[in-house]
């Protein structure tokens, strides 16, 4: 594939992936699951929307859960440096084409929206309503104890048009998987702002669609705890993957499914990635070591399932990597 | 010392440490402490007493409290093989002199109650009322994961008779610690009967006293967690040594103090000392990695508090070890 | 099933489960994974021979692995009270017509070896020569820090049998599992003597042969770093099941295979069974809590692979509860 | 205090704290300790330097030993963004009138060596040889698992000039300390570059001197077991500080010595930083959970002694700011 370059003075600066906007038909059970199993701190709720945050968090949300008709991604939120940034942010878009809306958004004020030309929703914005962080309110922790919001990992039908989209953004590729042999393509890319290995990720797959979603937590104690609170809770069948070790990212990762389907990673131990000179990492799509560092296959339905993102049509991807599962 | 030889054919059957029996006259305070802080589980509670389980256990109680007007030990309790065993403890302490009382408990039935020679509150009972474990309800679990009750210490001032006359009982020397010389004087001895390091340990000291009831829990993760926890709910002044290692059973520990003063530990990683010929350890008084594996030292509140024992009156020790409190 | 009676005064006196002896036809790649990866503590080592030991154990060996033209278990040792115990089994044994002969074995004296009436190979013995434990060489500790042997668990073509005959030389059941319904036959069971869940495990299959040994680590996290130690050392299809955690027993674990095809259980968090009266508990083989708390499944090699003993015949069972394998 | 504004667009980027360099007496017997207790790979050695790296470092080194005459540390590396910040860096320095020299030096290539205003040695690079990260080589871990260089800590004897100099460079406040009151000083003060809560802290007392550097472990189990290598491997009086949790930062902390007297600290658990509006969060003097969630006091060292830099003379601070001892 054509690694892209890494880019040091994008059009507009991105600091990291924020928050996400899930449509969910049944907003009590999934705001259930979300507080009481993951432990994430309910900051504000009505009859139509539930808004949460992690323990070190001190902004007024990271996941927002809306009540809708479909199980759906609506969003998928990054933070800007400032407000300057918003406006550069609306002038690229506009020069390449793509339409993108101000607006006021709740609790987080002015927020560019658009569709990327892969068929993502994002929005964007500088300033969110400030909360005093949780993480000397170790009263208060549940579940597994979740820190942060992290990244996103979003299923593509076009991998290298995604990878190369982003990169322009300011993305730096910091670990990928492709076929071998010089023409290879890409099969999946991470991609970082903030300095760690990503902020957002792409999975050759029919797309677009939102693979997961995932929340830092501090150890992989956190995990194997969750993991027994949710096998005494009712939610052993939303236990899909792990816990276990990936080789991408060196991660500890357990993959849970939420009452309305969507795919949440909890996951600890990734590395430092902010040296400009920092090399990306290639996977050979024939290592299995890539997807399990222990051996342990993931299921069908980890490489197969998604959630669509609210009103966008869904795609069949340009190319079949099929070791990708066999992996 | 004399170092009292193994005994497998006592007189009656003791099996564990059982539980305790608080006087607070705070029953609320204390209440909330072991229930919030601790995570223990509240199995019954009226106005009087609150019945306290770990989640292993398959018993009704291991810690109650109960209000009264002086903050005190009230007993201490031990579990015998079955009722016959409880036959043959008094018909052991009528032969000694020592005068025994059958009465009902409640909860745990049938129980022999005896202020042994040197001047500890016992209770032994063969079968108390059974409860369904919680170790698969990992939903309820609270603060450290508190998952049975393990052992007492007590201060003692007369610690080679305490050690003689348990002895004679089938509990079985661990560890000791003693000055140098060939007429050194024991100053702490560690004895059990269940199989790990201790159901009962002494320390040389004003006594009779308790020093402190110590819970096992899974891990040392949960006793870092429980700092944390004690530190942002208003108790970080109840946290009185640790958490650090012993070399004394190689256990991790934490020692705090409830809203009455009693001394509770929690502690993980311990070992097995079931082996017939398993051999005493002996400390000298002039190691220092006994008390402290890492060196920091405790605080003279250590060395020195204990709770009284309802209606018992504390007397000097019959000899003073100085280096205890220099270690 | 007939669930059968605690014996409290058994013909003698087993206190655990000891050592096992394994036959190994490449004895340098055994040991490299055992005292490598494992980091079990090599005591002594000869052309023939390699004798392992865990971090706390006081005795000369727990494993002993022995160069031969067969993979195979040779021996599962239990060490009793005294001398007079053994002699106690000798008539026991003569009583019931099976063959059972003194010996010396190197390390451990004199030793009492038979074959059972369900033909499992047995040693018993008073006394192992000793050694200083290794808890507080911290600076030795290495793989999993594997910390003393907990248990066998044997495939069984008679699981009935072996319980019956078990629980006469006082082994008490604590867990077992079978079939629904009025006339269900037991499919597994879990017996200890030393206080905890289990010294010896039986489950129904083509036997005898050993399913597994084990031994105690001291948290998750030690097994979570032997996942990654194997996973770099070349043993990563060695890792067979887990890490996860069992309904039974609560216990967290991970089934690793040797390079000779013995399965080794690493496990930690199981709870206390001293009492007389604690009962077993019943798990009905619908319930897939039993074997995996979080529901992933165990792979076919497990339920159907494991050691013969050597120079003993191999059975079909009595009876096939299929179930067992779809759980 | 005046609290220096976010600066965004600082004359050269840093991107973080890199490596320190280290004078001992000692040069075999502090290699030792940073190999086998702490557990650093060493990347390269000689008669005259040792060169070490954490787990998942992709550069040469991050701690270099100098043999020498006095223990000392010789400089605090920083990396910058690319060849040309270097450059610019070069011209700001000059502009402000700051002697700097560019050398080649062993392993890093073309530097920039200065002493700053306040008296500290600094040295930044762009461009370091690389290496293959080991965080996948689990089977070389040792110690405490280090992983990443993270930090400097140094005495000031100017805590707002030091402060106000760096900001300069577009270093962050995070967190500080200041006297209350209207006119209340600053005592200390935690600034960053790469993200997370610091990459140079100042703290009030006789400076310039070292009071330590930082690396960054998994858990706190691996600093726990640390203390557990240490207390075997003869180290036991090298623990100053710790185990516990600063309220700062909410860092789970371990403070060592190495056998030449410097200080190191092992931490895990900080937070993101790397949002723009990111506000610092101030610390009254008399708030004691600063110091220490738990409670624990700090020992007297750990408030006055620090490594001098070579050839630097050291001053009293401007004020003494006494309660920071007594917290």
């Amino acid at each position: 594939m054509p690694v892209p370059q890494h880019i040091f003075d994008p059009p507009f600066n991105v600091r990291r992936a924020s928050h996400v906007v899930l449509d969910v038909t049944n907003l009590a059970a999934v705001r259930t699951f979300y507080e009481n199993a993951i432990g994430l701190h309910v900051e504000d709720a009505d009859s139509e929307a539930v808004y949460f945050r992690g323990y070190e968090e001190q902004q007024h949300h990271s996941l927002v859960l809306r009540k809708a008709k479909e199980n759906a991604c609506r969003r998928m939120g990054f933070k800007v440096g400032d407000e300057a940034d918003l406006d550069k942010a609306a002038s690229f878009l506009k020069s390449r084409g793509i339409a993108a809306d101000f607006s006021e958004q709740p609790f987080q004020g002015r927020t560019l929206q658009f569709i990327d030309p892969l068929g993502y929703p994002i929005e964007l914005y500088a300033k969110m309503d400030k909360r005093p962080h949780l993480l000397r309110r170790y009263d208060l922790y549940k579940g597994c104890h979740p820190q942060r919001f992290d990244h996103f990992n979003v299923f593509a039908n076009n991998v290298q048009g995604t990878v190369d989209f982003y990169a322009q953004l300011g993305f730096r590729l910091t670990e990928y998987a492709e076929e071998d042999g010089p023409n290879g393509r890409i099969a999946a890319a991470w991609m970082h702002r903030k300095g760690n290995v990503h902020d957002f990720a792409i999975t050759n797959g029919r797309g677009p669609r939102l693979h997961h979603f995932a929340y830092w937590v501090p150890t992989a104690m956190n995990i194997l705890h969750l993991c027994d609170v949710m096998a005494s809770s009712g939610y052993v069948s939303n236990m899909e993957r792990g816990p276990a070790r990936h080789g991408i990212a060196n991660a500890f990762f357990l993959y849970v499914r939420d009452p309305a389907g969507h795919r949440l990673e909890l996951y600890t131990s990734d590395y430092n990635t902010m040296d400009h000179d920092h090399d990306p990492l290639r996977w050979s799509l024939r290592d299995p070591r890539r997807q399990t560092l222990w051996g342990a296959p993931a299921p069908k339905s980890w490489f197969e399932e998604g959630s669509p993102y609210t009103g966008q049509a869904v795609h069949d991807p340009l190319f079949v990597a099929d070791v990708i599962v066999a992996s």
